[in-house]
């Protein structure tokens, strides 16, 4: 326990998006993040309505839980005051004071928000002019594996891009499975053995236990969740290419091996809390939780760098190159506290040829799930 | 209305504590108002009791207006918490569930707080044990001239070292009094015209009761406010040192300004958004905007250094530079943006100077207001 209370601390603190607004900022390369929150918005919609519809909250408490930084996270929150605003115009009442809590790890850049608030205000008031009623916008940061929000408070869970990610690296791993690992560690491959597998499923159906249990704690009866992850096709873990992302990502780690850059011990001991669930464990732990029914759910499929080479001008990167900084914004805090910071910029770089040259042979995409839930009256 | 409107946008966007934890930061400088927060102490505590003993809430909404960042952000919270479970300890009844909104303008440092919450956390339950009820913490960034909350949620807020920073320099300064003002602007002094003079304290009595006006529609029936601020002895704004600190500084400018090292009309031009009410003032406006009782008040004197100089061993310091540190932390950010961030070491500089050769003939002391106001039921 207690070097599972560490391993969470430390996941608490190395996990988080890349800061600031540079070109390797999550910021300004979270355009499949935004592609998985606009897939999840009519399912948001109709959450929204059904509230609205079905009670007259004159508070109504909203969180978007694993807001991270950058142009989503105030996005999210838009679209959602958008439609309660629309909503209560169509039914002819007053919107209610919506109470909004914006959620991340304590590593966060919640200043950088913070910064784009004035001018979210401004352009609410404006669009919607003496109709909009009180939006009341505050940051609750830790980690959603736990209670964040005080009793009966919340009327709509939103989370986007963010269960994918574990409380911590399974504890089992250490014992018998150890260093035998070896770079199945990094993502789970046909190559992983059983218990690394197992591992993986368990944490994940503790993790998504404990958040469900926490929520069903602070939402009110009749509350709605809209949860948006990375998922896989089957059930079967090692079919498919549900964490090809971070088999490319070994490979490129074990060129620079191959070369001396890094050693192979590091490629040994890394491990990423990450776990690509299938439907079928999402909606067995829901029913197993017991708070929350199923509402809907839907799996598709997103391109790794979100589709961006449909949009307007031809950008001036490759596909490859695209996906390596996405990826990068994500994972680097990660890579950085195991690696050193020296080898990032040579990582990535190989990183994006390998990508690319695996994705001139194969379209291999990010099956992603969408599951609306509702917590019974 | 429109210049109105700009001027506070201004206000909110440079009115900013030194950030981080360097040598000229808030978080390294901030004993002056760790002092008054010792000060507000007893008042608080009653409070809290008051609060306790007069209503079983099952919820308790806390907020610490003008929070900061640095080790008083969490210093206020973390009393607030203790009397919170003593008080409930002492009555023989369950903690209630704490929700503690942590406010400040949007460019406070939040980061540098949520940084400190897991050790926070962590403390509170080793501390308290499982009699440490649920304590959910958040930031709301935005003035606290205007709502910020939602609507009777609220029952008990705290306010230090913050009421004397007005929402904008007063808009009348501009027709009639003009560039005349000279030197005058920068503090209220026995120079300043009588314009000069009303036009700051109707900005504060105007501030102060939109103030009261949005506090009074987010506290529950029977909450608790206990504020404190820097203010002064007399009605008479003339007299007395009450701004004695802003007239130092304003002498190192026009030394600078003999030196050609600043050009005298941008000193002319310069306003600082402070004024330091008498209790009168505040206690009238008080009464005139009608929804709170003042339950308490008193007023004492505090160093300019937060009589740094009885603890412990001596300072490498003198109470000069200490007292310049002290007063950089809080307004450098406001003399960057007018004066440009090139003169800074060598404005303050000089201030330790003339601060040391001042406090070495007078012992000019701040005088510290502290009011205690109850929402009647």
């Amino acid at each position: 326990m207690q070097t599972d209370r560490r391993k969470e601390m430390e996941t608490l603190e190395i996990l988080h998006m890349n800061k600031g607004a540079g070109e390797t900022s999550y910021a300004m390369n979270s355009s499949v993040q935004n592609k998985i929150i606009s897939a999840a918005k009519p399912a948001t919609k109709k959450a929204i309505v059904q509230i609205l519809c079905s009670s007259l909250p004159e508070k109504m408490g909203i969180a978007d839980l694993g807001c991270s930084s950058g142009p989503n996270a105030l996005r999210v929150i838009s679209e959602i005051v958008d439609d309660v605003y629309s909503t209560s115009r169509l039914l002819d009442r007053p919107m209610p004071e919506l109470v909004v809590y914006l959620n991340d790890l304590y590593t966060n850049d919640f200043n950088n928000i913070f910064g784009s608030l004035p001018s979210f205000y401004r352009k609410q008031k404006q669009e919607k002019g003496s109709g909009f009623g009180s939006c009341f916008i505050s940051a609750v940061p830790g980690t959603f594996y736990g209670r964040l929000f005080p009793s009966n408070s919340l009327h709509f869970v939103h989370s986007s891009s963010s269960l994918h990610w574990l409380s911590q690296v399974p504890g089992g791993l250490e014992d018998g499975c150890g260093r035998a690992l070896n770079k199945g560690k990094i993502y789970i491959s046909k190559s992983s053995p059983e218990c690394v597998l197992d591992a993986y499923s368990e944490q994940f159906k503790s993790d998504f236990s404990v958040f469900l249990a926490s929520r069903s704690q602070e939402m009110v009866s009749g509350g709605r969740m809209v949860l948006s992850l990375i998922g896989r096709e089957s059930m079967d873990p090692t079919t498919g290419h549900s964490c090809y992302q971070w088999e490319l990502l070994a490979r490129s780690l074990m060129t620079m091996v191959s070369e001396g850059l890094v050693e192979e011990e590091k490629v040994d001991s890394f491990d990423a809390p990450y776990y690509a669930p299938c439907l079928e464990e999402v909606k067995s732990e829901i029913q197993k939780e017991g708070s929350f029914m199923v509402d809907g759910h839907e799996a598709y499929e997103i391109d790794w760098d979100g589709g961006m080479e449909m949009e307007g001008d031809a950008s001036p990167l490759s596909r490859g190159e695209r996906v390596a900084r996405t990826i990068r914004a994500v994972v680097e805090s990660m890579f950085e506290w195991h690696f050193g910071c020296h080898i990032m910029d040579e990582l990535f770089r190989r990183y994006a040829e390998i990508v690319e040259e695996h994705l001139s042979k194969t379209r291999t995409r990010y099956i992603n799930l969408v599951i609306s839930l509702i917590k019974p009256s």
